[in-house]
């Protein structure tokens, strides 16, 4: 099958084995697979992404190809033994990018011998298959998995209804963060980011305050509005500080650079929680002292659970969860190594959706760029 | 008055003014204050404190006297103008170590202007004193406010009935967040300290098992019981990572010294919470990568609340927050000085009461330490 394939540190187009499904397992055609943050940083900082990685499961020869792809949407072809077959060969399906090989779970898309959705083929576990329900489109079922990142990182933060939400930080990740609480009805939400596309994405994903950081502080915002209740009256004063109390706040860290969680510190108030969803794969320097003072929380997130997989995936059918507004470019196998570059520049693109049988046109992430 | 003064930064014994109450406030004799490591602190680190304190209330000149004291148990001796006066003088009360002054809140304990508890007499809030209940001794009602910490680190820790309570260090605060995890009936209870009486205090307190980091691993026996279910069954197999579950589990932070978190994220195990306690005065550096993938959480606290503090004293005077066994000395004003430098030792003391009224015996410390 025609994959893109990692080899020696760069992405080259390629045919590679057809991967044959073992027991309990199903073969699928891929049918669009989205390009994650990880991706680019797995293909050029691979040895601390090894080191580093906090998926335990992450684990390949570097010497050996790898077909990474982890968010994809596909069609079922063959089943292979021991399968019970619920689902008819057709069938468009998600699933959670895990494979279980001998006894211990693999993750599909950073393996050499899983591979992953920038393939024209993939093996999947049966029991994880979920249908993507009739009318959903490829493209935005392709977004479950980033999509339910955002989802399980707001249900660890155990939201309250007086709470309000920042969102520092607008990439993929942050955007789906946006997208689930809108989903969930929480505000309001305080979204920054330097960038301008994002902004606009925050912004057209549910997000009510937009900041640019470089012009205005997001803590600043966040301050503003905590000095008034939710229905609008000016806070209590607290009899043992002298001053006013604040509406409690949730900060979603979606950045992921050394650095933002102390900036955070400093900006948050007295028990504001933190949810740290951006992975910093550096050591990061915080002042204890600052977060004892503010009695802050800090939740450290990964991941999803089964269940949050398969909700995310019927709240974009239903078009709850709003997933559209991410997709700003589609290409072909060939087309992969381009967009991997292409997405190094914020102002360019969110999501890239590769479509393995496509044939490539490799100026289409460009003319779509033109026409935003 | 008799005080231990801080002064040029060193502990002098001297007299000065006696405090005098104003609108609201009470003035009380000092019947015993315990000496609190932030103490020692706030004399050896003057700058470095004052920079740093969490409590921004606790802003004095240090080119000015202090007289610090902020775990007392004080006797009414008269009232200020404009008091509702509910408790007969004579009575017996424990306090919030906090006074407003010009509408803000001061520190009674870290003011050039209001005296603490190593001192003859105090000034305090009408609204805040706590009646001593009858029968309570002097120095155990003293330990209210150390205690109150604990309470208040187990109440944010939202313990379940499964959870494992570790708790690493055990200076006074490691030994009242013992105390409070065994009064509110949290088993079992791992603690770790490398001094030998300090581990022994935490046998005394209610520690189910206590370790010698240098010869055991907190962290090995946290997963030894972790392993097993409360009712002493094999924990089940999670099918996504093929491993088996464990018990939940809070750990306490009760060291405040740098590296201490890291090494804790490094020892905990996936879903583990962290209560940081200790109080690290220096920046400090962390792994986000590590607690990412183990999705921890951190709550950092400081202090109590009102009801906390009144509790505390509720369940010391029921006995159910066993406090004797912290108290290893006493001393009078002049016996400050030489307490802070035996308090530096942590084989020789846990906590020293000073009695201001007491005609000092330099003696005393020492003979109750030979006498253990």
């Amino acid at each position: 099958m025609r994959a893109a394939v990692m080899r020696d540190f760069r992405l080259v187009t390629d045919t590679v084995p057809d991967p044959v499904p073992g027991p309990g397992e199903v073969l699928v055609k891929t049918l669009g697979c989205g390009i994650c943050g990880s991706d680019l940083h797995a293909l050029k900082y691979t040895k601390q992404f090894l080191e580093n990685s906090p998926q335990r499961t992450s684990a390949f020869d570097a010497n050996r190809d790898v077909v990474m792809g982890h968010e994809f949407c596909a069609e079922i072809l063959d089943y292979g033994p021991g399968c019970v077959k619920r689902l008819p060969p057709g069938t468009r399906v998600c699933s959670m990018p895990i494979l279980m090989r001998n006894g211990a779970p693999t993750s599909v898309g950073y393996s050499n011998d899983v591979p992953g959705g920038y393939a024209e083929r993939m093996v999947l576990m049966e029991p994880l298959l979920l249908p993507v329900p009739n009318g959903l489109s490829t493209e935005r079922a392709a977004l479950t998995e980033p999509m339910a990142v955002g989802l399980h990182a707001v249900e660890k933060a155990n939201l309250t209804a007086d709470d309000i939400s920042v969102v520092i930080g607008c990439g993929p990740i942050g955007l789906s963060v946006i997208a689930a609480l809108r989903a969930r009805g929480a505000r309001p939400i305080i979204a920054a980011d330097y960038s301008p596309l994002r902004r606009k994405l925050a912004e057209t994903l549910g997000a009510d305050v937009v900041v640019d950081p470089a012009k205005q502080s997001p803590y600043t915002s966040f301050r503003e509005l905590a000095e008034l209740s939710k229905s609008g009256e000016r806070m209590p004063i607290n009899p043992l500080s002298g001053t006013p109390e604040l509406r409690p706040a949730v900060f979603f860290e979606c950045v992921g650079m050394p650095g933002v969680i102390d900036q955070m510190m400093v900006g948050a108030e007295r028990g504001c929680r933190f949810v740290i969803v951006g992975v910093c794969m550096v050591p990061d320097q915080i002042r204890p002292l600052l977060a004892i003072s503010k009695e802050l929380n800090l939740q450290f997130v990964l991941g999803y659970t089964p269940d949050e997989f398969a909700r995310t995936l019927a709240l974009i059918a239903e078009g709850t969860l709003d997933v559209a507004p991410l997709i700003t470019g589609k290409v072909g196998v060939d087309g992969v190594a381009d967009a991997f570059r292409d997405l190094a520049n914020p102002e360019a693109h969110a999501k890239i959706i590769v479509e393995p049988w496509r044939v490539s046109r490799p100026q289409e992430t460009a003319a779509r760029q033109g026409a935003r």
